[in-house]
């Protein structure tokens, strides 16, 4: 049980950390190493430090890892085709388009050319139908490392009030699924929303990604809940998040931020690697 | 306005009769002929009847059908043989594989195998993965007769509360896609809901697909709310819904049972094939 007046903190970064450990010893164990290929158009350096810092992380985990660069001008038929060989290539294991990509390419003719097998991101329609039948598949990283933290720190999912606040491909809905399969009651929650505070009070569970900075203040919380902040703006040169850190005197959990669900995601992409050599090889 | 104490019926009845005429003169606009084709395994006589009924409404809008009935003792190989050709005919817009099958029969390998473009049931998991994408494909018919009977009678969903009680491939779940879509905030709940009470009574659109006969009592609506029940069970040879009937004294739209979703899930069925004839024709 928290103290009163003061969150357990969800630490993401200890726990990421730990948890590529466990992933190093798995992967020591494979017949093979699996791979990750990176794919990135253009050079914005957000991007770049990104890829980078999944790099690094995936060695620790002794996952390989290959990352190809290609000039912001490369037409859609190039990285097709580029994809087409990765996906033939039985050596990769997962591919993950850095988005946002440049304007004359159709992300989503890039990302559907994916081979689902090998689709880390898990923005695949197949895998999210798949995600959503109740059925095994590659599932985004953010919402798996959400669900990682809660079992870490033993918030329960059975019959409690989940809300979330955002409606993403990449987070809300995926989480939406997942948080269902574990049988909380789940709310999804936008831009659209009448009275958001009388909806996140509800939640025993609040994962906010809004991308809306400091939107979740104390009055919006129900004392004792977890809170989960995925959001993450850039204001001022400062990294704020969806959640005002003063909701720390109100949950009973709380994600710091930075270290909080950022960490999770990144280790999340190596474990959804490890997911799909394993599915993939076995097949 | 729905007059105090007494909710507008949402006849889904009157509403499924004069889709099909509208469906008609759509069907007769177009250059060829639509076909649905049902698959039947076994000699169920309740699945038979539905069949009829679903066939009879075909033929009411224009739209041609065809009916394989295969021994109960057919082979997993056999039917599968079967969706392969149905897939490869090129007069064929829906295939239509009625569940449940014989338990020799794995049901996901046969759904599977059906061409998602000719998936009126909308199971597929392409076409899951394309609505929880936002994009166009084939989505179960009960949830797009929900939304049909709502739009029929002006409820609005823009910014309102939803809350749908069950969360199955073909109800739950497609429903709560459609309904984000539609920038209402969404609730799932189910049977491991903790206070079912508490959930049902925030909703302003309250969708009850749980398949437990009238678990849905006065208490448990909002004043004003729009009710409409999915649930339909035979208990001692009646047909009873998941709504107790006294909610018409709390809600302000409810649906009747029978004649409220019932009929506009059969209809749905053709718009379906409708929809995937034009977008299979059209590609």
């Amino acid at each position: 049980m928290a103290p009163e007046g003061s969150a357990v903190r969800l630490d993401g970064k200890l726990a990421a950390s730990e948890l590529i450990e466990r992933l190093r010893a798995e992967v020591a164990r494979l017949p093979y190493v699996p791979r990750l290929t990176f794919v990135r158009v253009g050079d914005d350096p957000a991007s770049a430090s990104y890829v980078r810092s999944k790099e690094r992380l995936a060695g620790r985990a002794g996952v390989a890892s290959q990352s190809f660069e290609l000039p912001a001008d490369v037409s859609e038929a190039e990285l097709l085709g580029l994809i087409a060989r990765l996906n033939a290539d039985d050596e990769v294991d997962g591919i993950l388009v850095q988005l946002p990509l440049p304007p004359a390419i159709d992300p989503r003719r890039v990302l559907d050319a994916i081979d689902p097998a090998k689709d880390v991101d898990g923005l695949h329609p197949r895998n999210v139908g798949l995600l959503w039948s109740g059925r095994d598949g590659l599932v985004p990283a953010t919402p798996l490392g959400v669900v990682e933290l809660l079992d870490r720190y033993g918030v329960g999912t059975e019959g409690k009030e989940a809300v979330i606040v955002g409606r993403s491909e990449l987070v809300g809905k995926p989480l939406a699924a997942l948080l269902l399969r574990r049988n909380a009651t789940v709310t999804l929650a936008h831009s659209r929303t009448t009275d958001l505070g009388a909806v996140t009070r509800r939640a025993d569970i609040l994962v906010v990604a809004a991308g809306s900075p400091r939107l979740v203040t104390p009055p919006m919380v129900k004392p004792g809940a977890a809170v989960l902040d995925v959001g993450l703006t850039r204001v001022d040169g400062r990294i704020v998040g969806d959640v005002d850190p003063a909701v720390a005197s109100v949950a009973g959990w709380l994600t710091p931020m930075p270290g909080g669900t950022g960490p999770m995601t990144v280790v999340m992409v190596i474990v959804n690697t490890l997911t799909a050599a394993r599915m993939r090889r076995a097949a």
